[in-house]
């Protein structure tokens, strides 16, 4: 196994986050999702549906009698639990936390059969059963889920207990599916297992796993198909069968090498070629690297919001057709947009590339923490980048678009799916490839580097002033700092110890090799302005309009600041925006300019005139960062705005 | 019975339509359409789903052994054949047609039960289930259709068998629904009785058939609601349980005098409408009245399109809320603004208004003719104002846009409306009160009013010339002729026999009252010209777009003509425009303009850029009558087009 042959993360506990904007957001994770979510495995949460996931477990364990309630896929919401505890204790200790954990490992480990298999729904209604539906009933994204559980529960906590419940399941599932003759030649309906098996690959060392995630992404949709034969073989219930899906909703209608567009459900899409780049670089596949370099261009030149959302149709929760971005009936699951920066993690793991990181970071400041509110209690499944409430309420096509975020949800997928990509922030900070040392994010903290003995010290303005810090510290010695130049930056410094550095730029980031010494010091100043978005005049939704960002963070204007009437609002081509305290974070900042709205005086009734509707009301428009809307109650939201080349 | 209170149509016979425009269109109806349904009824269509129309029928009137088949509301196929038919016996003799439906009405009247019921669906399966579904079974419906059907033959050929049969159905209706103890307190799920049953009373002069048609619109939506009455009595499914209707999808949940908007189904709210407007004429009825207009303007001035399409959304084809217009995901369908026409026709019976008249031509000339092919082979259930093929066949949310006219449907109700309505145009041309012509619509033919020995001659341009003469003929004597001035006119003058007429414009009606002679020849003149035509600035489908219309039809662009990409064209602001023939149909004119498209050039790896796209390719481009699109192939319509202040 060699480690070092791409940018391996520094690992959660070698990068200690300390900062302003991040840090807040950690402990609420750690402080009120995690026990809230907690409250609702056990069903104590007296408001929200029954989640019955420990019950189920008890059950299956022989702890209790009982029937299994809840989804299908119901296992894996204690798995996002446990993994997002295992990150938190990575950086804050928990004896109580921790113990409660073990209690629940416990449990899952009496619930596991003696052949490895584990998953509640089959163990209690029948492992007669079992392996019959992988198109639909999610065992194996179950087990996907424990095995990153275990993973990172070892990994963080030095426990073996569940890592040894995961190895002997995912020996279950290896015993089960392969090419070999007498294996199923099956494979997940919805993607995960790929990445996780790749992670136990490198905890372990063993190869075999490897090979199972090889052998599940490139089996994949590879005829005879296999979810056609189960269904016909089972009987199972086919529910793509009227939808222009058909088997691409699962990203299974044929072999991934031939899949040029992103297509089918958007979560399991970003899992799975994130599962894919995994075992690209692993093995060094170039047809699968093709593969996903190709799907990676269709993602993100033609199937992406401005806020990383992904995922624009809400019927199979699914990608559409390149260019197709509907600002208000879009779906852009929360879990879609974590699942891309997964993506853009493992991508930049396998070169270092501007695009992957300006993406990573545009999704994960935009569209994955618009998921959440900012005192961590409320959440949004989708996030839509417009947001009429009458039409929420009156079209059955809005229908899906929550006009205000919610405690919790049936299906509970994106609150334990942020919980556990904040909690694993330092994860996605930096990368390590050998001597080079590789920054992809400006996130204050610590990266720790303990083979070399050394470590920087990180200090970030970030998102709110263009400005970090990096100071060594140890012995690092002849070393190659990286450091990633924003795209949404058009003009930089970079200074060593005061001083202009001399460096190379390459694919978006700066290369500064030297022999460093204790207390050198790398200041970057990123200017950051409002800036002027527009869209590929292909997006039909955005003709016209412009997007606002600054720095990372990408704008909107919401009712609560601007009234009612956002479709209406006209921006000027020239106008300038200042800053003010938007109130609501720490440091966050709006940006106000002068703007104007279309007037619909004397248009009480008619609905088409010959005469064209030109009176403007003057308007003071106040942008707010998009992650923070909806935090002021409800109303309308609109991230594109028209533009008008004359002001009126 | 006073019929001369309201604005009465002459009746078919009475106005015989000669006309460049309409003419062939009639005839395409009598010598395609109707033939070619009558294969389709009786399963002789080979590239469609039978239709098991007849068949039915015989089965019902035992005459044959089988089962029921085809959609619950089969039967109105048969009926509104049969309505086509007789309006056609009315201006063209054709004794083997009119035998052939003397045959089909034998049919029906062998498959009438004694106590008048009919209604194959439930002769076949069991009497004792009738009256259990009201609410989507459709018995009411059928029923209204034969009623139609029956009082159409009756006027058009004299013969009585239909009438007859449809009398002895409404009998029986008429024992079963009512307030009174011991009857069902219910109403039809799909409204067309209370219009047909009006017109029963209309012919027989039993009052009867219009006390039932006020019961039905009286009794719906009073609590406690029938629906969910029978529903939970039957155990009926609720197929609207979870969306945003519930029994608004039947324009059941509140009684009618309190609704406010027109929700639900869009061609079942047309048709109650049109049935409410019907009764209060008829009975007075102040309050009913007065909803028909609160309803008339929530339609009108806020959710029909400029094509006079109306049910924006797929989902339940129906209404949603205010302002809610987007071009690409209408639904639109054929009947709905088939019902738009005889609702608004039937204001103009009630009110001599211009406003209502604009919308009967604005209708009939765009969104319901757009529902044919040129030929007359095939037809559109939904008529978008703007596609993409590339969308319907990737994106859900349009699957329900069919790219190309089809041969025929599963759920056949659009081609035989179209057929009834286009075979009946002569009923919409003009109404007469006392000593008041009115002419509503300039259609060439000539309107005889028998009781007073005059007729009118009237020779028109339109659509395509702004002309038209009305010769007196006859002994018309002291009379006013009130003219309609469309909304669309900017200009017009009106001769009569050369000079300038003087009258009384009100409400967009000229009346010119005189002692009129045989041989006074009043002329119009109407400007017509190219207009850009806006929308009300709460539209945001429309927003900084303009639509192109001449005279009484809307245009659009065509792939055909302007190439691909048409979300990205633009027309400058003071672009003029010149005609030129079509080359598609006699006399039919597109318009040129210069424009230009916004040019994706330099875009292929970029979804966002901080640079405005700003590069314009000049285009000539060719504006088509909107309902003449889709007779070349393929490709991609909009109506509705980006207009630009400053020419590039």
């Amino acid at each position: 196994m060699e480690k070092k042959r791409y940018f391996h993360p520094l690992g959660i506990k070698n990068y200690e986050v300390k900062d302003s904007f991040w840090s807040p957001k950690m402990e609420m994770v750690r402080t009120k999702m995690i026990p809230y979510q907690w409250k609702a495995l056990n069903d104590q949460v007296t408001d929200a549906a029954p989640s019955h996931c420990i019950q189920n477990f008890k059950i299956a364990a022989g702890m209790e009698e009982g029937k299994f309630e809840g989804c299908v896929f119901q296992d894996s919401d204690v798995a996002k639990w446990l993994e997002a505890v295992a990150y938190t204790l990575a950086w804050k200790k928990d004896e109580k936390l921790e113990a409660l954990a073990d209690s629940v490992i416990e449990i899952i480990r009496k619930a596991q059969q003696p052949d490895g298999y584990l998953d509640t729904y089959y163990i209690i209604n029948g492992l007669d059963k079992r392996w019959t539906n992988l198109a639909d009933n999610h065992e194996l994204y179950c087990a996907g889920h424990m095995i990153e559980a275990g993973v990172a529960y070892y990994q963080e906590t030095g426990k073996t207990v569940l890592l040894e419940v995961v190895k002997k399941l995912a020996d279950c599932v290896d015993r089960t599916f392969g090419r070999e003759e007498g294996k199923l030649h099956g494979y997940p309906g919805h993607e995960v297992i790929e990445m996780a098996l790749v992670r136990l690959y490198h905890v372990t060392g063993e190869e075999r796993y490897l090979r199972l995630a090889e052998y599940f992404i490139s089996q994949r949709g590879q005829e005879p198909l296999y979810f056609r034969e189960e269904k016909e073989k089972y009987h199972n219930p086919f529910y793509w069968e009227r939808s222009l899906f058909q088997y691409q909703y699962y990203q299974a209608g044929k072999p991934v090498r031939e899949q040029k567009h992103a297509e089918g459900h958007a979560v399991r899409a970003a899992y799975l070629y994130s599962g894919m780049t995994d075992v690209a670089r692993e093995t060094g596949d170039e047809s699968l690297m093709e593969a996903v370099k190709t799907l990676w261009e269709d993602v993100t030149k033609r199937q992406m919001y401005i806020t990383g959302a992904i995922g624009s149709s809400e019927y199979g929760e699914a990608f559409t057709f390149p260019y197709d971005l509907p600002n208000d009936e879009v779906y852009g699951e929360t879990c879609a947009a974590i699942g891309l920066v997964f993506w853009a993690g493992r991508m930049l793991e396998t070169e270092l590339d501007g695009n992957y990181g300006d993406v990573m970071e545009r999704t994960l400041y935009n569209g994955c923490i618009s998921g959440m509110s900012t005192d961590g209690t409320r959440f949004f499944y989708a996030n839509p980048l417009e947001v009429n409430p009458e039409a929420c309420r009156k079209d059955q096509r809005k229908k899906h678009i929550d006009v205000e975020r919610q405690k919790w949800f049936s299906c509970a997928c994106c609150p334990p799916n942020l919980a556990r990509l904040t909690a694993s922030l330092g994860n996605y900070v930096c990368g390590i490839r050998e001597d080079t040392l590789a920054f992809h994010l400006y996130i204050g903290g610590v990266a720790a580097v303990p083979e070399k003995e050394m470590s920087v010290a990180v200090e970030s303005g970030l998102p709110w002033k263009g400005e970090a810090t990096l100071t060594m510290q140890g012995n690092p010695g002849q070393m190659t700092v990286a450091l990633r130049i924003p795209g949404w930056c058009r003009n930089w410094t970079v200074l060593v110890n005061g001083e202009t550095a001399e460096g190379v730029l390459e694919k978006g980031y700066l290369y500064l090799e030297r022999n460093w010494k204790a207390g050198d010091k790398i200041s970057l100043n990123l200017e950051m302005q409002a800036e002027r978005n527009y869209a590929n005049p292909s997006v039909k939704a955005d003709i016209g309009k412009v997007a606002i960002t600054r720095g990372p963070l990408v704008y909107c204007l919401e009712e609560v600041d601007n009234g009612a009437g956002l479709t209406r609002m006209f921006l000027p081509e020239k106008s300038s925006f200042t800053l003010a305290e938007s109130g609501l974070e720490e440091g966050a900042v709006t940006l106000l300019t002068d703007g104007c709205q279309l007037a619909t005086e004397g248009w009480e009734h008619s609905l088409y005139r010959f005469e064209k509707p030109d009176t403007f009301e003057k308007k003071q428009l106040t942008f707010l960062p998009y992650y923070l809307w909806n935090n002021r109650g409800v109303g309308e939201m609109t991230v594109w705005v028209n533009e008008i080349q004359q002001a009126p």
